[in-house]
Parts: structure tokens; sequence; C-alpha cells
């Protein structure tokens, strides 16, 4: 098995001397997620997380603080070459920052290098060489199937193979790069020709993101059984879709500029070695699925194929924020609702020899349950957009609407383990440039 | 208008004192493609291609024979810098290169960075940011559309805007390279279930290649107008396709795995400069055609919005080899056989804000005319496999076997100008690998 173990990094007595660590922390001492970050005024560097301040991991690998054979991987701007490192080194590096920042003898040394996260600015932690957007959430595909196709809303090849298609890498921003709405032509109803102009139909979509570590050759495909050596770890991702251009535009080849406006991801990369002890039982294919083809398919794997976690998204509009009331959760859902795991997921992208790089991109598709409530995109919620969304303050919503602000988040849980969060995903819509 | 103009390094008269760059030649000096090349032993850099002979850039850059402005772009391993250079870099550094190569007095100092290019290896011209393939060929549509929907060819969206899909980057590789039959997924007819294994429908797309020279920034659309600004040059592409694969799989998110296991371009890139004397009126929109949106037309730049070049596909079957025999040509059809322009699939790729980059790549899609002989792909050529092509030599082929080797070529021509060639995109198809 290639997964990860659960090692003394992820004891549940571990505590930090760093201030506000502790408690329902985003980021405690279990989870050390890393990061690409900026001090006020200062160029980009690697950072881990610990509660409310980052650790600038180029300035502790310089004071020789850290294990000799991770340092050149923490000198650039950018978690490639840290992720593509040998699953032992990465393995030695997080025990090595779980010691220096749970012993207070640690403290003299690390203390110049610890930032407070609120004065950082936050990157994309990967140069992203491609982006992959799977459909993995079974429940959004039949609720989006069952619009189009009442009587038949999975395809026949859902439960064959995991979905996927290529993504547009340039416009993946890191959580907080605003939602410009975007052009695009689209078929009104009834109407004979298309037209030109902002998006009517702008919408999120709740997905979990996968980050690529280390890469496989051209024609040399990853088996099941050594796809979980490949995960540097996860984030959350919203894929900002435009359903008016999407559904003009996506026959026969596919979702095109309804997407590749943007794609938004949270900014802390949660390692697979810090997820190590929220491994699941993968779901159980329900009774009368069709077997799996054996590359699709280890039973070894299949005891551990799923990940605890836990999603949720929220909306702050325009009014919200005037009138100082909070956001309002509009779905909370879970990993476990994906049918095909993420080693599925990567057995299947190389199965024809196509070669992944540390920092490719994955998506899992949008992550739906079967509850209205459970809805990871507002297409589902209200229906295509004819029974919107009654908001708890009196608005409503079919799609988002200039000034909405959408926030993802996720926390990793399991019984006898110290949850860890991912931080936020977020994005606040802003009208669309006069291109008069 | 963007488009760069005809200048004295398209003089019909020039000539270069380098052996073999005169006659039916790929690469006169009207022609000048940037490359990345290594001589024998040595590393990759940029080079011109002249003749039989390639010219190191860097070397010449170095001992400062080209322009001080350029200079600093041409010492990578990747064309990205030189082509993200201002048009009017460009336009004096290929004018200085023309200089040099056609008068006597340069040769002694250009000598020593003159290498024979059968000698050299050539290697992908750019670090590919985002690949986006194109569906422009309008017969190729008609064709394929013909085998699923003999009634309906062509959807509804294909006349008002550029269908497109997001490619995979990761698995671009320049001519030459081995065609590894790809592993896969697919439905055998009236089975019931899927099997996985090697594709049984191997085809090749013949395809024009953009680069991307010029990039636009995330939420700014780059108009029609300008769009010329942004095109580096222009190369074969081979779009390799696994079609049991990309029919099992392509519903309802487009092509992916029947795709991603190769694309292959040619090497040179033949510049923007280059092509200019090659503009030529955009093919007129057939009678009863829609009206375009008005950020897909432009009267100004439907006069010149296509390309004048003839583009061919052979094949060479194993036993052809054998037997000493030559390819066989199996399509010739024409750049004009596009339904859009280069300019339009570039106003359209960003008219949502999509952003754009240097080096990025796109496919104009299957390039094929309205007759047998101008198929693009065997898909068409052989009916979806039901009509086998007969070969000269006697041999048969639905799709491609093991053994076959396809090589793209094309010409720029137009009256009174020299012709200028592509180079070649050549791929030999080899065995799957054994997975066992």
């Amino acid at each position: 098995m290639s997964r990860p173990r659960i090692d003394a990094s992820h004891d549940p007595a571990l505590r930090s001397w760093v201030e506000e660590a502790q408690g329902d922390a985003q980021f405690p001492i279990q989870n050390l997620p890393y990061g690409i970050f900026s001090p006020p005024g200062e160029p980009a560097r690697a950072g881990v997380a610990i509660g409310e301040r980052i650790l600038d991991l180029r300035a502790a690998a310089a004071a020789g603080l850290l294990p000799q054979d991770a340092a050149p991987a923490l000198r650039g701007d950018s978690l490639n070459a840290l992720f593509a490192l040998e699953p032992a080194v990465r393995a030695a590096l997080r025990l090595s920052l779980s010691r220096l920042l749970s012993d207070e003898a640690g403290a003299p040394a690390l203390r110049p290098g610890l930032h407070r996260a609120e004065a950082c600015a936050l990157h994309l932690p990967m140069r992203i060489g491609d982006y992959t957007d799977f459909y993995t959430g079974i429940h959004h595909a039949e609720n989006v199937g069952r619009l189009f196709r009442p009587d038949r809303p999975l395809l026949a090849n859902y439960k064959h193979l995991p979905i996927g298609y290529h993504g547009r890498a340039s416009s993946v921003r890191a959580s907080g790069e605003p939602v410009r709405r975007p052009h695009g032509q689209w078929l009104a109803v009834d109407a004979a020709a298309p037209q030109f102009g902002p998006s009517r139909r702008l919408d999120y979509e709740l997905e979990l993101g996968v980050w690529i570590g280390r890469g496989n050759r051209l024609g040399e495909p990853v088996p099941l059984a050594e796809a979980h050596a490949h995960i540097a770890g996860l984030c959350l991702l919203n894929d900002w879709s435009a359903r008016d251009l999407q559904s003009w535009e996506y026959q026969p080849l596919g979702p095109f500029l309804g997407k590749s406006f943007l794609t938004t991801v949270s900014p802390w990369v949660v390692s697979a070695e810090a997820l190590a002890p929220f491994a699941i039982a993968a779901p159980a294919r329900p009774a009368g699925d069709p077997a799996l083809l054996p590359y699709l398919d280890d039973p070894g794997d299949r005891a551990l194929g799923g990940y605890a976690i836990e999603l949720q998204v929220a909306l702050r509009t325009a009014r919200m924020r005037r009138d100082g009331a909070r956001a309002q959760t509009l779905a909370r859902t879970a990993a476990s609702r994906m049918y095909w795991t993420v080693a599925q997921m990567i057995a299947h992208h190389t199965s024809n020899g196509c070669n992944l790089q540390p920092g490719d991109l994955l998506g899992s598709g949008t992550v739906s349950g079967p509850g209205e409530d459970e809805c990871g995109s507002l297409l589902e919620r209200s229906r295509g957009g004819l029974q919107p969304l009654r908001l708890d303050n009196g608005e409503s919503r079919s799609f988002l609407e200039d000034g909405d602000e959408l926030c993802l988040t996720a926390t990793a849980q399991a019984p006898g383990w110290v949850s860890i969060g991912f931080g936020e995903c977020r994005g606040l819509v802003v009208e669309a440039h006069d291109l008069a």
C-alpha cells in the first residue's frame, strides 16, 4: 500500500507552543498544511500553517532546522519540488516540523520565522501543469442529468469509469480572487439565435481538489495500488460555472468557456500525510452496480479508499454584509459522496499512458448529497433555475448575483483523532466588465 | 490591423549563402522558422532553420550579431520569451537574420554556429501552458456528425461559435515521438459491458497548430481586431485519437483519454511574420449561414482572415518500408477549409476573460475537405471503419496498425512569393505495452 501511515505527528495529545493553535482551530499541529505565502512587502516563499501563524519554511531550512534532503525543495516560490520528493523524505519533514512546533525548545529558533497569517498574502501553492476535472459526485450527476433526461439521469458509462475532462490551468487562482462575471454566448429559451453578453446563470461548484505530487512517465500507467504515492494532498476547489454559456457550447466536445474564466482553490495543501487518520472505506457500490474492471479494482484499497471529510458552502450576499448578518450555509455534504476514489481517478487518468506531473490539479467534480441541503451547486438547488432558493433574510437566488460572496470550507474528522481544517476557498462575484 | 506586414525579408529575389537553402527547400531564407534543437551531445537551445542547416541563435546572440533587445529572449531552452517580445522586436530580429543569412559578408561570423540539421535533435519549441483544441474543420464536423446523426450532422451551435475544448498539455511531443498504442475502456457493439485493453480504433487527425506569443490578463478579452498580435506562429499538429475509447467516454464532458495519450507537433514555428504574404480572404460564409455576433465579426479582418496553406498526410506501413516503397499520400487539404479563422478562435477563447499565455497551443481541429481524398482522419475516410481504405500496395486500413508511420506536411504558397514549408510532423505507431 502506497498510502501514508499514521505516525507520531498525528498523536492527539500533541500541543504546539504557538499561540492559538489549539481548540477548534483549522490548523492544529496535527494538520501542518503547506502553502506559498508572502509576509508583508516580501516575496513569496513556502510556509506551513500553524494556528493563526505561518512558519517560513525557507527561513527554517536556511537556518538548518529541517532535514537536509528536504531543504533544497523549500527554496522556490512553489511547492512543486517539495511534493515531488520521495514519500519517506516528505514524512520525515512532517515529523521534523511536528517536533519543532511542539517542543518548547524549538521556539527561540523558530519565532523569527513565524508570521501572523492575517498579515500575509496567500498564493497558488503549485505551478499547475494541467488541470483535470472529474465528475465523481454521483448525486450531482443524477441531479443535473435529471434536468435534461428525467427518465435516465445517469449515462451508461458513469458507473464503469470516472468521467473527467481537461480543464483550463491558466485561470486557476487562490482563494480571494474576485469572480468577474464572464461574457459569453448563450441561447435564450425559444430564441432563434444566440446572444452575447454577461452570463445570467453564474453558479458555483463545491469540489475537492487533489494536488499531484510525483508524476509518471508518458506511456507508463500508474497502477491503482500505487496511486496514493502520487497524491501531494487535497484542497477545496470552486469550479465557477456559467450555466448559460455551458449549455449552449458544450455539445459535442464538453465544457469550455462556461468554466475557463476562473477556478478558485483554497491555498493550503492538506497533505496526504496529514490525512492518514481520515482514511475510510470507499463507499460500497450499491447492489446491482456493474462489476469494476480489474484496473479500477483493488480489494485491498477498497477498504481504505475514501476520506472522512465534511464539506460546506456558505453564501454572504451584499445585503447580508450591509445588515451585518453572517453568511448563510447553503449546503453540507461529504467526500464519501464521491462514487469514485481519488486512487481510481489517478489510475484511470493514466491508464492510457497519459503522464501526470508534480503540480497537476484534479477536481473531484461537484460533491452533492441526495438531500436538498446537500446540493453542491445552485443549478441543482434551484432545479435549473425554476425553483429559486429562499434565503433566511428573504432574498432568493436561482443563480449568483453581483456582490454575492461564496466560501467553501471543509474538515477532516474521525473518532479519536484531532480534526483538521482546509482553510477557506472564497470568491466575491463582481460585475462584468463593460466591453463597449 | 495587428497582422505582421510584408517587408524586405519576404523579397522573392533574396538568396542565402547557406548551401541547399534554394529551390523547393522547406526552409528558404523567406521562411526562417524558429525551433529548439540540440547539436550532437550538446544541450538544447534556440535555432532558426535555413535550408538543411540550423543556425544557433544563442551563439549568434552571444556573439553580438543580433538585435540587443531580442538577445535576452534567445538564451533559454524554449521560445516562450522570444514570442512574448513586442511585434516590432520580433520583426527586427527577423530582418536581422534575413540580412545576415543573405549577405555573404555575414558568413564567416555565422558559420561556426551553423549545424547540419540531420545531425541535430529537435525538441518541443515552447513550454506549453495550456493546449486547446478547436473544431473549425467544417467538413470534418459534417463527416463525423453524419456517422452519428445522418439527418443533422452539424449541431445548432456550430456556425455561431468556434467549438473547442481543453486538451492535455503534458502529453504534447515533438515530431518523431513513438505513438504507443494506448490501453483503454470501450464498449463493443452489442456488448452489455465495456472491456479494457489496447485500442482497436487508433486514428490520426490532421490539424494546424497555433502557438500563442503574447498573452492577455485574466478578465481582459482580446478583441478580434487585436487577435493577430497574439499569434507566435503556426505548426502541424497530429491529434492522435483512440476512437473506441473516445466514443465510450465522451458523454457528457467531451474527449479525455481517447486523446490524452499523445499529441504530436512539428518542431518548427513558422512565424506569423513569415506568413505575412500568405494571408488570404477568410472563406466566404455560405449563403444562409447565420450572421456573426459582433465580437466574432470584423469586416476589416474578414478580407485577410485566412492562410494559403496546403496540408497533406502520408502513410508508410511496415510492409511499404520492407518493400522499399515510398509513403502513400492519404489526403491533401487546405487551411482554407477552416470555418473559423485563427483570429476568431483567439477572440472567442478570451471572450469570457480566459487568459492565454506565451507558449499556449491551439489546434485547428481536423482539417478535411469535401472530397474522399481530403479526409483528415481515417474515421472519416473509412466511414467509421465500415469501408476500409484500400492502399496502393493491396493493404487496407480502417484504422492504424502497429508499424504504420504517419507524416503530416504543409506548404504556404501564394502567387509571386517563395513557398515556405512547415517541416514534418511524424509518428510511428508501436504496439501497446504489456500491462500484465
